[in-house]
């Protein structure tokens, strides 16, 4: 197999993370430079120790080293559209962090560019490669359960993020449900027409000030016929949960929280088992480990993305579509959402 | 404790069942009357093998008693709302099968009949007499979970009962997810401010023809902002598909399926354990007996029904709801529906 | 199918239990007699309640009746091998509590007047007719593990019986592991050989006065090579623990405990869901009602019973064994037991 | 933090496991050495991608190299004792795979060795690291279950190794019970004094030719007079069987298998989940990398080894015993074992 030399943006907690997945589990893997505008002494010592080659502060050293196959970024929201777009004229693969940006317009802007340039885009949508959700995924693909007629996910984050990050995430809608979103479309297998969402504002009144809500409940119509249900929660006190199911004309498959422990303690207080992983570092931690993988091995051949833009693109479409509908008290079809922005 | 006596309308299914249960849980019961307008010798068997006194298809032998103090409509549909209202007059208290009747204005009259003469009538929801749903109830009531924020029910029939049946059925909402709604409500312990509700017909088109659906998901949003999923579907091939949960702001309570015996068989080919209970006669089973018990234990005292005749209306008020919304696309208040009926 | 009467000896709990379950299962069953040495009013009060025609403390009544089909023996155990003997010469069929008799000799006495008069004698090893353990056995015997190799048995009582009950019980493995004991050589399919226990007492010091122990570990050796594993404890702060698995070659089949309920409780605290039952009322509730209801299956046709007095008699001989093990530090062979009677 | 230099013997599975599981793991780990007897291509070229500076087929480098301050032990069984002879007369700490040898006269020789020249030696009893172990042990050592009275252990393996390890492998005892052995002595927290065990041939009768079984039970009492049963085969067709618990005066605390997914599939065949991990390589995937962590902490601190060479004696011991009592069909005293190396 032949080396990949890549250039990483970012070196942030999922920065690191992706590196150092990709670093571990290949030997033909070499990231050959960290590009981070904050870049600092202590990001410097962790490019060195897990061998990085080069640092800056300058994206064009990436862009212009016609050794780099392929780019990570991991960099902040509002960087990702520009670094694609360049990404891709440099004809460098690239997998980018959710969101590809906030503004849809721009979306179709860079993957139109991406489509142009005929370079790779990987989009990162960790839950498709969690152990659980390929297992849900494994079993409707293998037509263990027939025709998928219902999804049904619930998830819910451990607590808050900071008000200022509320302030400009987009929303319950855009910036948690979206993954719940794209679980839905690629669970069913075929394309969403129409969302209705309710929101409730019951934990933090203040968030109300910028329309946002901190639980929600949201029903889709697929163009198949096919049903799903989507409950959002900001806040679980017992952790994160994450839990989903497919049923169908010959069955169901489901799944629920990984622990983490089995130990199960009977007293006679009663029956206690473990409160599921914190957050998604921990739920997900295989998961951006075969994330990584999945990504190298496409580069390593000739396939497409398993996740691809098009795939952000119609999440955020749903997540837009969410959001209208919860303020305006009526479904929302994803058509209005895609004439919207044509 | 002074005995009870008992009137009994119809012995199929149900009222066989009820009447075993009074029978075999107290001494000091007495089943005086079986009337069935459609008495035969297997009902007159049953009947005399169980202790009951006489037998008749003449309803007016029950409400010109005396001795009866209280009566069990277990008859079909169509006969509940005559026997409601006849024993209401005969100042009898009332144990009544859901549904009270198909039509909203015909409930409301014997309702308003029942508080004139003021007997006592329970409504048939045997779900809220199930251990599983009681462990629910009990951990929201306790305070456990904090304020109830999202109810999610799933509720799926293991197979399609007869065209014959769906076609005067009233659609899945009235006719299956009635029990769902009543539970949300009842979960929540808040009134139902709007519904909305997505139904296909994905499994047996010929029901279109009837406008019903054979699967369903539904929201609901409550009075206190507290908001509903429930999803339906009228055949799930592995049996009753009847789980439930309570997330709120200390926590959540879920319940799953009871199966036959908890046997786990590891092979070679994987970990398999017993489907759910086929249907609701074997998984509500102990409810029943439950049912019968607090009617029993009511009728020994001063108390007022556990589930009442505004609980009953209040279930079909939202089941209509979710059938216009279901049909005209949009959501529907319950104010509308109560509005209709004015 | 015709009418089985039965003579009903003893009116205590278990014998109220027994009687109602025959009653609330079967029309064509009629108990004519109850007869108890301690006769008061509330037994009189329970009888006709049940429909029992004629109470009395004279066993003869039963024995000189050629009417009574059968007899369920439910009075103490110093009372079970006479009126077995009694109702075997009178050629009654028998249902008799276990344990026969704490006297091996006894037993073989009785046995032997049993077969002489070709009456069926069914032992109350009420856990064969569990839901839970039949899910065991019937893997088992269905092939689906292959050859049973090794069975594991867990039973822990959630406390212990009084000390006047405990003096005259026996010890720990007559009086509680004779239970599993039954149950390993049922799983497994093939007589024991050799058995060696530990038994300690880490709970409560003074029953050392009576050699008895209250926490025990027992394995077994089958005459197939198959081997099995017990540990007992008369004290499981959490309730009545009751598991079982059956290892083979083709897999494992592994059963554990039921709970009131199955609603599991997250919060920050952690995740907790119900203790098992609290006791085998509670436990083999639904058991009791399978182990009347084979044994009046038996009485109506030629059936030979499915628990004998063999497997009974085995049983103790097993807990001859495990306790003269756990006293004298050394495995002990079952033919051992068995010529020591001879 | 200080750096670590390692010497690594054997690039075999588990050798490179640990290795990699290191230098993942830390940043101020150096493995300056690795040394294999049958050094080969494959194993230098995976020594220079995980960044190993020197390899070489004599220890001598490693011995004499004073920069080194810990060796990782994980070549073939019969060099252990050799190497850790010399490491601890060069002064380098040790981590050592079990056993430390299979001649109980060479442990105590070079255990005696370790202790002459003060440097730390740990076995590798990677099950004390895994997580739900540890969740067992966690629950014991806070008191939630109270005084440990009834360990619990079920081991199987998924297969048979090769008959020619079986061959030289000391037994099923020694070679798989070995780990449930040290793992009930480690959850009672008390030393065992005597030891029963059957073993049968089940599954390969050419095993008896070296006088092994395939399926073994063995019982074992603590000087506190706590109890342990261990259930053991050399193949379960479902997978590697990990189970364990520990009950109590205050309770019971249980651990069950991990799988590699929880989807749960129900259709009507049944209810299908995933079987257990394949075998420890995947059972204890993050086990290993616990270990080494705790190990790599041990190195950077004045701390003790976690397990220590007086614990793989001592589990060494308990299999013997369990040997002798399956062979000779008594119970052995561990006492008699000790006294035979005496």
């Amino acid at each position: 197999m032949k080396t990949i030399t890549i250039g990483l943006f970012g070196a942030g907690r999922i920065g690191r993370l992706h590196g150092e997945n990709l670093i571990h589990s290949f030997r033909n893997v070499r990231i050959k430079y960290l590009v981070d505008a904050y870049l600092n002494d202590d990001m410097k010592e962790w490019a060195t120790s897990v061998g990085i080659e080069q640092v800056s502060t300058d994206p064009q050293v990436i862009f212009q080293d016609p050794e780099v196959d392929a780019i990570l970024i991991c960099s902040s929201t509002n960087t990702h559209a520009d670094l694609i777009e360049s990404g891709a004229k440099a004809k460098k693969d690239i997998f980018c962090e959710k969101p590809l940006d906030l503004n849809i317009t721009r979306i179709k802007e860079i993957l139109k560019v991406v489509e142009e340039h005929k370079v790779r885009l990987q989009v990162g949508f960790v839950r498709r490669f969690d152990h659980n959700y390929c297992g849900l995924h494994q079993a409707v693909s293998q037509g263990k359960i027939g025709s998928p007629n219902i999804v049904r996910i619930t998830s819910r984050d451990p607590d808050f993020p900071s008000m200022d990050y509320l302030r400009y995430s987009g929303g319950i809608f855009v910036d948690q449900a979206v993954h719940d979103l794209d679980m839905a479309r690629y669970l069913i297998g075929a394309e969403p027409v129409e969302i209705f969402s309710y929101g409730s504002c019951l934990l933090r009144p203040e968030i109300q000030d910028f329309e946002d809500v901190d639980t929600a409940v949201t029903v889709i119509r697929f163009e198949n016929g096919a049903l799903a249900t989507i409950d959002n929660s900001r806040k679980a006190v017992y952790g994160y949960d994450q839990r989903a199911e497919v049923f169908g004309t010959e069955g169901c498959v489901c799944m629920s929280n990984d622990t983490p422990h089995n130990a199960v303690t009977l007293t006679g207080e009663g029956v206690c088992s473990e409160k599921p992983h914190w957050f998604f570092l921990e739920r997900y931690n295989q998961g951006f480990i075969n994330e990584m993988t999945d990504f190298f091995q496409m580069l390593q051949s000739d396939a497409m993305p398993s996740v691809t833009g098009h795939d952000g693109l119609m999440a955020v479409y749903m997540a837009e579509a969410a959001t209208m509908s919860s303020r305006q008290g009526r479904p929302v079809k994803i058509q209005e959402i895609i004439d919207l922005y044509n």
